[in-house]
């Protein structure tokens, strides 16, 4: 029901990176909004995450937890890869980028893409690329980007 | 002028890893073919050199040398992200295939395209994935890759 409050006034929005809470806050059940993503015990779920945070501001992952309900509600990661071409440049690779279902409309899906081509950018990668879907251009060509290429897959399982 | 012995037996190509000495092997030159690329220097070539090769095999780069003058004239990379969807999977993202323009039609872009393929497959990467335009569609394709989506940008400069 609209009440006249705007959507934005009625949560309470942190965007920050992914903590290892952040697995009871539901980070694992966004993921499985997105693509195929089994329940992961606590075990394989703290692994990755130090394998990932050793790898420093080379991979980075954004959630933005809506805190009025401690839920995370939107998230994206970045990883910077290290180049010779572009003069021994960096480009960052966005992937996994996913807003709640029930939390869309928002901008959160913005805010996400800023904070990761803003990390991107802060430790010098002179782009910022990603795949998605024809369906979600438009919302990609809002956040700054434009079309370049075609994704080729080749899956092994 | 044709001559009547197959292309490939005038030539001897090894199918490697990249080794620091294949800078001077005209390694940067080929690169420059694909995109921008200024001269780099011994230095800086080194440093990035061993950071990637820190990586292990989280960052592989393929060359093909024709051992017959010495000369790089095929490569590609493959680094492997780790995810935590997929049952926290990896993929591989193919980057920098390039083909030295007097040795095309012998297909070393295959031959780059299975060595990278191979090692991702080989660390457990569920699959691999590129960026290409459309004129080289069919060229992936042939090698087992089917286009999937759309490759947005954003550039810093």
């Amino acid at each position: 029901m609209q009440t006249g409050v705007p959507l934005n006034e009625a949560h309470n929005f942190q965007v920050r990176k992914l903590e290892i809470s952040d697995k009871s806050k539901g980070f694992v059940e966004l993921l499985q909004q997105l693509t195929v993503c089994d329940a992961i015990s606590d075990e394989n779920f703290e692994a990755r995450f130090q394998e990932l945070r050793s790898l420093g501001d080379d991979h980075v992952i954004c959630v933005i937890e809506d805190t009025t309900c401690g839920k995370i509600i939107a998230t994206g990661s970045v990883f910077i890869e290290k180049k010779f071409v572009r003069n021994c440049g960096k480009a960052g690779h966005i992937e996994d980028v996913v807003v709640d279902r029930d939390s869309r409309g928002m901008q959160l899906g913005k805010k996400v893409l800023s904070f990761l081509a803003d990390h991107a950018q802060s430790v010098g990668c002179y782009k910022v690329i990603l795949d998605c879907s024809n369906e979600n251009k438009a919302f990609y060509e809002k956040c700054g980007f434009k079309q370049k290429e075609i994704q080729m897959v080749k899956y092994f399982i």
